[in-house]
């Protein structure tokens, strides 16, 4: 929790869902409590959830909009959006107490065309170190304009690595997720080298296969200014410590994930779509929505399973086929983490 | 739990309602199981819940009535009420065996104006040092005759400390009691310095009010032998570790607090009232009751919201006003015992 | 757990249950989970619930039937009932992998007269010697023969220790079970001195009682082969440390104890017959059933007061009665275990 939720930028939405002056998303996590602001300047600002006066926590909302400021339900102690003290009744009567000194103890955050990163590090490396070379690799997505379609929250009785290790090989397909192995062959494909702070790869669409929905076809435009070879790829890239990008020629689907304990991961799984087609009248994720939640509930099961097995005094760690190549250099990086120091 | 709920007298109930030969009531707090008993010869006795045979557990009634002895459901080992072993079948077998030896584990008891305190530690300074003042102080208000009208019991996520910080300034009252704020104004009233076992103060009523009730209305009589000046006001006092004390011109207000969990306490909350009025065949508490319940509320909200903050890795102590000077006193307590060997 | 749970013979049910190829029990245990399974040659074998790959539990029931081979929901390795891996998708392009390399990992499994036991420990020294004298003195009941008419599981809030307790002194039958005092006087019978890793005795029916069921009548004929003096006796041993058995002369009834926390076990508890008995079509085991379901659930009070007890910051061992000799020894055994090395 130290090394990598607290250290490291963690994906925490998405910056249009804060649409209006006061918006706000609250992120619990490696015990902070965040509160993620859209200020009056259009700026975005996170701050953890705690008054500076007794500790009260100011908000308990998962989500919600704040009118022009953020007051505490105590003793009414009340901040700007951007987190500065401005009213702090009889206060003013004790000595050398000035407001300035009492902003809300801020959380850095940054935008990533359209998704929002918070880092509970003071002083950490930019965001675009951790992101590398992901920017320009997809650029051509245009995520910055999608827009949320659906949006499935799991509570997910495994440990938040093993959802990575899930979603990093597709050698479990063919058993696992027969539905999925029909729309796209778990040999096709190919992954990218490990990088510090992000894997992936992409897998090939069968001919005749337009996207991945229950039956292959796509009601929905493509996503504009994807080359050819896109159009027929999806991509998945798990973008450490919590986020699964997984993108598809005509939508977006991304995980984020929040450990609650050691064997316990929420996930929050979001369809995004391009506005053109989420405004159509006739606009039905169903399709999109109803493929995913499948084969996500048969990838928990295994999951839980495994953080089960693992968990016995008999578990022995087993040998990884080539295919699994993505995995044994994640357990190199974690193993590196740990050794740091 | 150790130097203060171990070592210290506890508020545990009301003497009255030990109304007859082998009434009791039973607590559980620090790791110990109580039953406090009326015996035969009126005297209250405590007992710990653990027979000496082979450790179970005597009784799981939270109060209730002995009849003439208490048994073992095991073995059918079985005390007087005054915790004397009485019977042990096939003990008299058993060499060198004499009952005299295992009578129950007894607890310290003792009984101030009608309050019943218990002492887990087994030779504790008397329970008149405890209270050093408060027998004088609060004598003209005959809190024996009392009568218990009515209990509300809380169960609370929230440490011990945060109900009595929360009990002790009414800073809040603005902003958290508006009802309580326009019978009482939150700037009246004067605290008493802390004292080593207890802090506490006085608020006034606002004139045309005549105790607090929903509508600041008395339907009862004032409570014989207060003086002028003391039917005009409300003390306030926390008696160190788990009473909460507020006396009303006809009522008495008792919480009780028992810890469960560093984040956890349970809050007896009881109304008492004269035994005369309780008598009326009109006597009708609720004006009192939902007063102090919706009142109370509000302040269950902000301790368990402080709870949560303070549980955060983000919080820092912040300062305190004038207004929370008892506060400051009482953390100071507080850091003195733990510092204590 | 280590030196006793998992380093001790456990009883795990009948060898009946398995009663064709593939048939298994799962049994969760000390950190592990075990699968015990009927091979296609008669033989019965028990495997840790592990995948070897990446650790995934294989098998979430309780109870079933393997058709042919244990499969890995995840990633299909596939083991057949002996243990051995089968099939391992890919895994064929990785140097030096050897199927061979990759059992279940194993084990120890034996039976004794129906009762199929296993043993966590790699290299455990023959269940015959955990059994010592067992075998010969209950070779009359012929218990192999017998069948399951009925099971009850319960869900204790206790320590297994305490039940064991429980189980070998009837000091507390006359004040808990007056209904078993009626047809088995508590003072009858007599216990063998405690053997190193059981212990037991016997108790008389009263004159006129023909078994232990509600009304102290036999509807069944007693089990062939039974002495006279047998007949007029129920034997009640405790073979350590989770199997109470209980041998009527019409049924046995057999507890198994599976401890989940320390204070807190499964028991498992059986009513076994004969199977001529129960092929007859007015059958019906309600009688004994009733009679030992209602005796449990006195036991299980006491021992949950018990749990409470000792756990209490009062509680200190009390002395034993001439009736609980089996207890003290049991008591020295499990100090002297906690003493070995």
């Amino acid at each position: 929790m130290e090394r990598v939720f607290a250290g490291m930028w963690l994906a925490a939405g998405r910056a249009d869902q804060l649409d209006r002056t006061g918006a706000f998303v609250r992120r619990d996590v490696a015990g902070a409590s965040v509160l993620i602001v859209r200020a009056a300047d259009g700026s975005i600002h996170a701050h953890h959830n705690v008054c500076r006066h007794r500790g009260t926590r100011l908000c308990t909302g998962a989500s919600g909009t704040f009118q022009g400021s953020i007051q505490c339900p105590y003793h009414a102690w009340t901040y700007d959006l951007n987190g500065r003290l401005v009213g702090a009744p009889h206060m003013d009567e004790v000595p050398h107490f000035r407001k300035s000194d009492f902003p809300l103890h801020s959380v850095q955050t940054d935008v990533w065309d359209g998704h929002i990163f918070i880092n509970l590090s003071p002083a950490p490396s930019p965001l675009r170190q951790q992101l590398a070379g992901l920017p320009d690799k997809f650029a051509a997505w245009k995520m910055a304009d999608l827009r949320l379609g659906h949006r499935i929250v799991y509570d997910l009785k495994a440990n938040w690595k093993l959802i990575i290790q899930n979603y990093n090989e597709c050698l479990h397909c063919p058993n696992l997720h027969p539905a999925l192995n029909k729309l796209s062959h778990y040999l096709s494909g190919e992954n990218e080298p490990l990088q510090a702070t992000y894997m992936g790869g992409r897998m090939d669409l069968r001919p005749g296969v337009d996207t991945l929905t229950m039956d292959g076809k796509c009601s929905r435009g493509f996503l504009s200014g994807l080359s050819d070879v896109d159009v027929r790829r999806v991509y998945y890239y798990a973008i450490f410590p919590n986020m699964l990008l997984s993108l598809h020629p005509d939508y977006m689907l991304v995980h984020t994930l929040w450990p609650i304990a050691p064997d316990r991961t929420i996930n929050v799984c979001e369809w995004h779509f391009h506005p053109q087609e989420l405004a159509r009248p006739d606009f039905d994720p169903k399709d999109a929505v109803e493929f995913w939640d499948m084969t996500n509930r048969q990838d928990w099961l295994v999951c839980e399973l495994s953080q089960a097995g693992i968990s016995s005094r008999a578990y022995t760690p087993g040998p990884y086929s080539n295919r699994e190549d993505l995995l044994y250099a994640f357990d190199q990086m974690i193993v590196k983490l740990h050794e740091q120091r």
